[in-house]
């Protein structure tokens, strides 16, 4: 009687969804459907081959896969087991991915065969244990063990952990429970509303929370995901026009791409929701969604919150233009400054709570500790909140550069040029582009009597961070601009450069 | 960190809902209505002077009130302060409602004018402590006394003490905690979905688990309730056709009636759901809702569940007619027979768990280890399900009688008709009747030389039960049946009257 008292147990959302709703289409994936009765199976089957590679409760499992049904089969098949998510991007170079893996400790790594050669590279890049990995081919071939993995779940038990960078460090790997999804899930619902023939559109990564979300969702409301390969404008834009998505989950450079690609088209009634998330949206994108009769929500939200955690409501979706919204049931936020709790209309740092809040950084306790305050996440993003309560999100956390919808910590690029033998210290910023949104530009200064070749230093970044993450040019100075503590001042970069400034990116 | 995984925490949700969507209309009762907004402000007056009566988190606070907008105040001021709501059935003798009042240790009972007698007429019948007694009007003359009442709740915390009978003894307070109707309010929106312009009629007692739901749901949900002052069949049709009610829980007399009523119209469209609980329904009425295209769909669930905990999914409404339906997500269900787990197709007791499912009895350690084991409830109520794992309820628990949605426990009956001096054993079950579905028969011992007369123990009944246990004849008989272990055979009971039997209420 008292097991609902630590840690609400229950089954497996997969066994139950799929008795629930067998002939529901669980997944669409270019022309390939499939119910949840037959995903289930699939699941079943890749769970049991999983398992005969040793794979069990609490075992980290990464995978290396782009989107695809494949991709999908697999996360549900991971977490049958009990076993542990680890979500690999794959545009992160092989030393990056490495890292993830020794840090994880993942037992087993499951790679498409696409990148079976970025997965062979992540492996030979490790210093310590490198996990077993097979392509996904490969793991169709294993034999099944019979098992019946993890019947029931309780929401503490750990479900995923993913990678985020930060101001400092290493990227940490964020925990999130069973709990923090299903939290995060009905708060969605209970905010958008729910209907049984909704249809969510992840052109976004599986492997980011954006779109490991919508699979979550798709087994807790029974909703069907619409899961495309990669992103494509016109292939996004055909889906709400033609397949009945009702939801698509997007950032503003992907939203921008679909809105030139419609031209003079609109959506169908059908689609109700347009979720934009990805860091503070451009005004002039906002105005034109709404001239056009776009529904568009703008949400806030990462992957210590697993996703959304501020969004806008049907009601004030157009009144509240600019603003993510208010916190989704049950979660509460605050903005804090100077060690106390702002008033509306006053700037400061983001502070949020609520049971979809993620307990902590894997194996980081000081990183937790730093982050989780009294049980307070502390985001580091600033913003403010109006009269009424909504937030408006002024910037992303400690010169975080959003590129396309993915996260560039400066710390992290300018860890890699200072460990170039040349260089002395290093700036990184983002610099406004019209097609990503903004890309990441550096600026080092030498070791006394050296010179750097911006060509040689771009070569050392490209073998050690993902592409996006490269700066898009390397400038020499002479002196990085610092405060009086000596914290360097990213924000005065741009004035580096002669005539230059936020808003080009050169040449 | 861990303030999650014990008992999550919270804010109120009152507080919560009115901050997100406070224009939206919470509650519609005949001409007036509240947004969630104004219905916060004036919980919050109602709250405050309760508080001046010295309520404070977990006291227990009875309310003997019909269907309101005062009613949906109090409800709400009540839990605002922590406080434990004692709903008390109007319908209840005196003496009934005074054992309520004392096994609850209710600090204050607020009445409305129109029971006020009988609200007084309890007072008289406690034998220990009885509450302060305050009219509706009357507390609203009480001074308000400042408090921020309880800002924070955990899903552990007591929310509602609501009293059902049983096989034997006296009736027992279902402890329902917050979670129990978070849960319950969520996966009922994960089975019908969840529509923002959502509006739930509440035709049946806001003092039942089945109208509270509803008031839960609108919270969680944002949702509006639409709450009738009683059941009355052309005013609930008029809701839906005229005031866009899309979704009604009704039990199968309330259905009949609204059918009868509705002659040759038909409900919209926009109508989208007839929940029908309150017993097995008859198959009669099923195919008459199917004929006319009433979107009816059968729910089984009691107070120990918060209510519905198997209802049927809206793909499954007709195919599966005559079916409760699965276990909600993410409740479980289970047949139990000769202490095993029957398999599909076999009849035996219906037993089920789920974070819905209540932590036990109020203050009956004993009743609560026999009714809920290794976290399972046993329902008493008697079952099978299908292939595909449908449920079909063919008998509710302990020879229960359902009387126009009232429960009546034949045992409770027998019990007062045994205290009479005259009586020696009594029987007591459910005869069929076109207007209740059942009513209530008794069959009554004698003892030795002695005789009774059927006014005189209707007298008796009427003074010590609410009127719909009363029965409805009672025939004085030389045997009871009885089995080898002298058990009594409710079921043969009919065969007593000559020529009688199911079917016939006589005379």
């Amino acid at each position: 009687m008292s097991q609902w008292q630590n840690g609400t147990e229950m089954p497996r959302w997969l066994d139950k969804r799929a008795g629930l709703t067998p002939e529901r289409t669980a997944v669409i994936c270019g022309e390939e459907k499939r119910t949840f009765r037959r995903l289930a199976e699939e699941v079943r089957k890749t769970a049991r081959r999983l398992s005969g590679l040793g794979v069990g409760r609490g075992d980290r499992v990464a995978f290396l896969m782009p989107n695809g049904l494949h991709t999908v089969t697999l996360i549900h098949a991971i977490s049958w087991l009990g076993a542990v998510l680890v979500p690999l991007n794959t545009r992160l170079a092989p030393r990056e991915i490495a890292w993830q893996l020794e840090d994880s400790g993942a037992k087993v790594m499951i790679v498409n065969e696409a990148h079976r050669s970025l997965g062979e590279a992540a492996r030979k890049a490790c210093v310590e244990g490198a996990p077993k990995a097979l392509s996904w081919d490969e793991l169709g071939d294993q034999p099944e063990q019979e098992t019946e993995g993890c019947s029931r779940i309780s929401l503490d038990d750990l479900h995923t952990l993913m990678y985020t960078s930060g101001t400092t460090g290493r990227p940490k790997g964020v925990m999130l429970t069973w709990g923090n999804h299903w939290w995060s899930a009905t708060a969605s619902a209970l905010n958008l509303g729910l209907d049984p023939a909704d249809k969510w559109l992840a052109a976004v990564p599986l492997f980011h929370m954006s779109g490991l979300s919508i699979l979550m969702r798709s087994l807790i409301c029974g909703m069907t995901a619409v899961v495309h390969p990669a992103f494509d404008p016109a292939r996004a834009n055909r889906a709400i026009a033609e397949d009945g998505v009702t939801i698509a989950s997007v950032v503003g450079t992907m939203l921008t791409r679909m809105l030139d690609e419609l031209g003079e088209e609109h959506y169908p009634e059908s689609f109700r929701c347009m979720l934009l998330g990805g860091g503070p949206a451009p005004r002039p994108l906002l105005e034109r969604c709404k001239r056009k009769g776009v529904p568009v929500f703008q949400t806030y939200g990462m992957t210590e919150t697993a996703s959304q955690i501020v969004t806008l409501s049907p009601e004030d979706s157009l009144r509240k233009l600019g603003s993510a919204g208010k916190p989704l049931f049950p979660s509460e936020l605050k903005i804090v400054g100077d060690n106390r709790e702002l008033a509306p209309g006053e700037a400061g740092e983001i502070v949020v709570r609520g049971p979809n809040v993620t307990r902590g950084y894997w194996k980081r306790e000081d990183a937790t500790r730093d982050a989780i305050r009294d049980g307070w996440l502390y985001t580091g993003d600033l913003g403010y909140v109006d009269e009424e309560g909504f937030l408006y999100v002024l910037d992303r956390r400690h010169d975080l550069i959003i590129s396309g919808g993915e996260n560039v910590y400066p710390a992290e690029v300018e860890a890699v040029l200072i460990s170039h033998p040349a260089v002395e210290e290093a700036g990184v910023t983002g610099f406004s582009d019209k097609d990503w949104g903004q890309v990441p530009v550096a600026f080092v200064k030498p070791k006394e009597g050296q010179s750097v070749a911006e060509n040689e230093l771009l070569r050392h970044c490209r073998e050690r961070l993902a592409r996006y993450k490269v700066p898009v040019r390397i400038h020499e100075v002479e002196e990085l601009p610092k405060n009086a503590s000596n914290k360097l001042l990213r924000r005065r970069l741009p004035e580096l450069i002669p005539g230059g400034g936020q808003g080009e990116t050169g040449p």
